[in-house]
């Protein structure tokens, strides 16, 4: 152990002197070359300053996932989730500098240093050195980086309450460094996808694909693989619902998602000249609200209920479903979109309980996954045509689908596949699942050693499991897991 | 159920179909007639910029209101409040694109599509379509439907505790659909208020009247109505003070407010450009800040303790109260106006409890209510003629608080007044209040069938009543409640 | 006590009259003189937007640092330490608003009313009165505000769960108005420190020294004086852990700090025009992302365990660590810099439990004050020479680490002296510690009346302490404080 962290140590150090002599050859690092006092040097301001912070929102939306999904497990496996949650976007900030962000951009030629790739994969700007080391370089990796962070970080709470910490750490960065990042390729960094020959090729505004559908997919391939929690099925495959710990933090999580979403739709434009963002803004603020309204009112006139907890879903998933559109579409079809996409979150979560039988305890895979593919599917249906030459079925043009069509078949097969093969082979080396025991007792003592209120009295030992359920549970969970 | 059902999808359909056909007249649906690239881009870019990114930050006080309400509730109506603070923003958005928009700023001519109305109200730009999908307009929209969400958020907390999640739920579409927007148009949309032949005309820059009286003065109307929560008041009509169930949101839902305060206040220039800006942020930080000193200290040196709860009170009382003059005061009236306002906010409290003998638990009332008329008194008592025209008493003029004193009237009237007729009404159809067993059991399992925080142990039955109170309580609230 | 109060009032008004007075001499209140509807004015206009949004996050890190703070304590002090939270910041901002400004900025001539002062202290700038009425002053203040409530509120945790309120508030606005300013003067208001003839003088970009250093070397003077808290040391000296409360408000909190963080660190250019924004953005991500990631996997690889709340403090020390050279550094030195930032926190925390034997609760000493020290010093071996003319050791430049080893030296004199004299004050005038028993049964009884979350119920009536331990811990604690 010792011997490994001082190879390590002397590696990095042998890395980090490598690029220190890569200075030299620097793009433009503080922007004497690029800004100038005019027309032209404002209209780079308003637009960094507006990508800037539109990242910094997305940033927030990492807490807004801590919070959602924690808020929605039991208070065992608290401490364990928000380890989860924080260290994926530590960790995938690193290994996209240093990995993904080459893979994805190198060859698109978007900014300085990212000159080399071709149309499967790029290889230029690691690190972000050389002369990617360059402030326009730099303005678009901060906006690209807090999107990988969400790719990966959707994956947690699907895999919630079982999966090792360490198991989930090498899966996160693997995700965001090499999954994601080459996918992104195909759709954002000019990959064969972007210049598909239906339509204008597919168009992925802000990410249902890029970012959503391939979360949603690799979780998909992460639960299947590890199975559901003990006393998630019973043994005649009926699913339990397993109760969270924290109604407020679920709601709380919601509204700091739906505010992060002011930055990552509309501050993709990576430009306030674009004066589409006041349409891409409204556009999610409607989806958001019909997705919420859909699902609010749909339990409601079936159980006269309100679950708040899946209408926060049904928030998101009209989030989801609009971020691939929400540039090319008028209001009324956000509407529309918003309202399927709750339906889409609902018999989705039902399809994996009943169906494929898989544990998605937040219900990522409905939420990104399934309404991420919608999503792609909504650019073809809905492009009104009025921005970036984009036409769907309301207009007359059937060739759109036809691309975005292809694009949901390929990042099904792409997340789902790769994202299996990666969890298959952690699961091999170092194991993918806690044992029943740690699991039965929660995840925070056995992998923190501390637990997330230690001066509250919690109720029963069994945390929502009733007695003579446990050695029937032990069992299905046995049988559930796969491979 | 099911017929209702299906008949409501058709109408939604035909309606859509409606609108899909307008698309043909539309403004200026990407930004290419709107924007050059010269001075006059760069000046609407930013302008763009700087409005949405102040409406991501209005949102956001969704988030706060939320935080802060459900702390300070029992923890048996904490989903049932999170419920109506999540869905009245929802709700609140399709009803403000629907209607609520084209009555309060149709007839200003501001943007496209906006054309027609009257001084009295507006009937053009609904659903956003035809000439109103413009780039502006949606800028625009987006601004509005923030603060529209925020007049009908305030309600909620009024009424928390008792009032039923669908009765809540039919009042917030309203309210934010005809009742803030007609008001709204009378006094931003270029109604009869804003040209009154005094000073110049009513002045409320960013909604001390608008969004906070008139959110204030229909929840004392709804909490008139529905009479006092079980155990608030003793037979003899002394209050008894229930305490929330959770500081720490109570103090981060008043940070959430605050920080979106910045979007509230300094973005209703609508314009960076505008660099009055600077000066409208300064002093909505020391009016908040000198609310919360006032209202700390007093109570500190009359009980040598500090409320915190109060205090955060004192600060919202604080930003309500400099909301409309913000724009036109010097710093040091930010500061006596938020002393003011801490003191407005503990005594209209105290006149809630004592003199009308209502029940409100969150002191919406004082806090929106009886600040944001102060709000509109301090544009006539402390503007210093510096911005806008506006000139009050303490440069000399005499004038333009008639104006503002004017709006004050207009204002209960019309909101106590609407509020008043629309409570009576969902009163009179669907019932305002759950019955008396499941206000003693809580909301949450009523209304939603799970509790906020199923696995921690929660003290005694009653939450805050002493035992013997049970019975009385439940009596003097039958006798608590009017009409 | 009512005659006092009177009195106040009475000078207060005086006080406002003689400000109104000082109207007629203002800058430009409005803009007017400043914008023109020119590139010159776009500049300015986007700066505003930049520099206000910025200001608007830094705000936000106070609900981060209530959030993580009272996380990291005991239930039984929660109430309290969010009061602390909150008063800090209201009463910092009245106190920088009347005296800090003009002690920091007076002198410095930056913008308008900041003509007099020297090298050693400012003396314009008053109350924003006069000619610093001003746009452009206003824009600055509201910026320069927010840093000072920063620095101020980091005291906070090192010294609660024993710290009496009114100390702690009489501490706080002194800090702000005198010792943070003063010394802020010396480094950013054109002071001697700035002007040293070594390097460039000393840079600080964001406030390593001038907010991390100073608060947390006042923290330090502070617990030294008020002696650790009841059973954090045995009679050997053994230092206990004493867990806190709520780990998820712990790395919610650490999430809404590196969020403000974005505008602490980007928005010190003051602009957005200036372009090297994007690097300090992403360098202030990688430090700590590396901070968290080094604190992570070395308590892994140690203990088996991940220590999420240690692992949230390596985030914090890379910030930290970062702020003053974030500007100045290429992207590889950020990672450097957050890994040793993350030896520095734990190692720092073990140096104050074991070597110093002073109680720290949150760890801020270390965070904010070792690292602080840190970040000076990281501007004078990593500055890469390409912006702003500051260069280290890395690029051969032996002076700057000259004038940083300086800066080092004087913020630990200027901050642990000041600051232990002024504890000392307040210490022997009006008590810094609460009573034995107070602190045994929290001060949110004793100094508030109420507790954090009524309703539930709470484990056992010592909060992490063994009984045995009680008793003795009462005696080690009256040793432990000291004169």
């Amino acid at each position: 152990m010792r011997n490994t962290k001082y190879t390590n140590i002397a590696a990095s150090a042998f890395v980090l002197l490598l690029l220190l002599t890569t200075i030299a050859m620097a793009g433009d690092p503080n922007g004497s070359n690029t800004y100038t006092d005019d027309v032209a040097g404002m209209k780079l301001a308003v637009n960094f300053a507006w990508t800037l912070i539109g990242a910094f929102l997305v940033f927030f939306m990492q807490a807004g996932f801590a919070f959602l999904g924690a808020g929605a497990l039991r208070v065992k496996n608290t401490v364990n989730y928000f380890a989860k949650s924080y260290m994926d976007f530590s960790i995938g900030a690193l290994a996209y500098w240093a990995i993904g962000f080459a893979l994805m951009f190198g060859g698109s030629k978007l900014y300085a240093g990212l000159e080399d790739g071709n149309s499967i994969i790029g290889w230029s700007g690691w690190f972000l050195s050389g002369s990617s080391y360059d402030v326009s370089t730099m303005m678009f990796w901060m906006f690209q980086v807090v999107f990988a962070a969400t790719a990966a970080t959707i994956v947690a709470g699907a895999c919630a309450e079982r999966m090792k910490l360490q198991a989930y750490l090498i899966y996160s960065g693997i995700v965001t460094a090499v999954i994601y990042a080459i996918y992104g390729h195909w759709v954002w960094g000019g990959g064969w996808l972007a210049t598909l020959p239906y339509g204008v090729g597919v168009r992925d505004f802000a990410g249902s694909g890029v970012v959503h559908a391939v979360g949603g997919m690799v979780a998909l391939a992460g639960i299947y693989l590890l199975g559901p929690r003990i006393g998630k099925f019973n043994k005649d495959g009926v699913p339990n619902a397993i109760p969270g710990h924290d109604v407020p933090m679920i709601v709380m999580g919601t509204f700091f998602l739906f505010f992060g979403w002011f930055g990552f739709n509309p501050a993709s434009t990576l430009a306030a000249t674009d004066l589409r963002i006041s349409v891409i803004a409204v556009n999610t603020f409607l989806a958001g609200a019909a997705g919420a309204t859909l699902v609010c009112y749909y339990t409601f006139f079936k159980t006269k209920k309100v679950d708040i907890a899946l209408t926060c879903n049904g928030a998101l998933a009209g989030l989801v479903g609009i971020t691939a559109s929400c540039a090319y579409v008028p209001t009324w079809a956000a509407v529309v979109i918003g309202v399927v996409s709750g339906f889409i979150v609902m018999y989705g979560i039902k399809f994996n309980d009943w169906v494929l039988k898989v544990d998605d305890p937040v219900g990522a895979v409905a939420v990104h996954g399934y309404n991420g593919l919608w999503g792609l599917l909504t650019v073809g249906i809905f492009a009104d045509g009025t921005y970036g030459g984009v036409s769907g079925l309301i207009v007359g043009n059937t060739s759109q689908i036809i691309a975005q069509l292809i694009d949901m078949v390929v990042v099904v097969v792409w997340a789902f596949g790769t994202g299996y093969i990666l969890f298959y082979i952690i699961k091999k080396i170092v194991g993918l699942r806690v044992s029943p025991e740690e699991e039965l007792t929660g995840l925070d003592l056995g992998e923190h050693g501390y637990s997330a209120y230690p001066e509250f009295v919690i109720a029963g030992p069994m945390d929502g499991l009733r007695e003579g359920q446990i050695s029937d549970n032990l069992e299905c969970s046995t049988e559930g897991a796969r491979t």
